[in-house]
């Protein structure tokens, strides 16, 4: 069960202290940057999709099982599993985001909180809506 | 870049032929059966919870990346970041279930078209509302 990168993040967030928690809390736009021999899977994405991008979270510990909910104290511990948090035994982040522009290989998208660097493992449609056309 | 599994689906579906596609389509109930090495990380999880369940998807081939949106060959070919096919350079599938019932390191689910045997990798809150709660 190994991941192989499909691209990389690129973004003017390079800092985790300074990262927002959640893409809807003031994250920037960003660029994914796709590998040379993945390009044909992106066939079919326009601008205004709606994605789901998987990211490996390289800086997350993973020996992690229980945290405060969003880092705050005054939080109740819970199981990982139960949070967003990216400290998990296999730190998979799920991103969702809107397209604006594709350029070939990169692809510019909304309100994205990984830092600049991660490495990109997937890209799906989003669940929300429409989930049996896909 | 390796995930680990954290646990194995239970179900009643053994056969990749007669699985649905989507678990809103006529996926029967399972079992999430977790390792119980990672059992302190479900803490907080309770009945009626939505939860998206991460697996590593065994049986899908890595090496696509175009396809006929589910299967059809009517329907055009179309990069695999688009679709929701299991063949992907990285076959994670991403499972919006709600929780039945828990049994120490059993939480049965509702609708899941994860097969019989299938490695878990990760549980997350689900992504369509509340997002930054967790």
């Amino acid at each position: 069960m190994e991941l192989r990168p499909i691209g990389t993040v690129e973004s003017p967030l390079t800092d985790l202290a300074s990262a927002p928690r959640q893409g809807d809390e003031g994250a920037p736009d960003a660029w994914l940057v796709f590998e040379p021999a993945v390009v044909a899977g992106l066939e079919g994405i326009k601008p205004g999709d709606e994605l789901i991008v998987l990211t490996w979270l390289d800086r997350a510990a993973r020996d992690v099982l229980r945290v405060h909910p969003r880092s705050d104290p005054s939080r109740a511990e819970q199981g990982v599993f139960a949070t967003r948090s990216p400290e998990r035994p296999n730190p998979i982040g799920l991103h969702p985001v809107e397209v604006l522009s594709i350029d070939g290989p990169r692809i510019r998208v909304r309100n994205l909180e990984a830092l600049d660097g991660t490495p990109i493992v997937d890209v799906k449609p989003e669940l929300c809506r429409e989930i049996s056309e896909r």
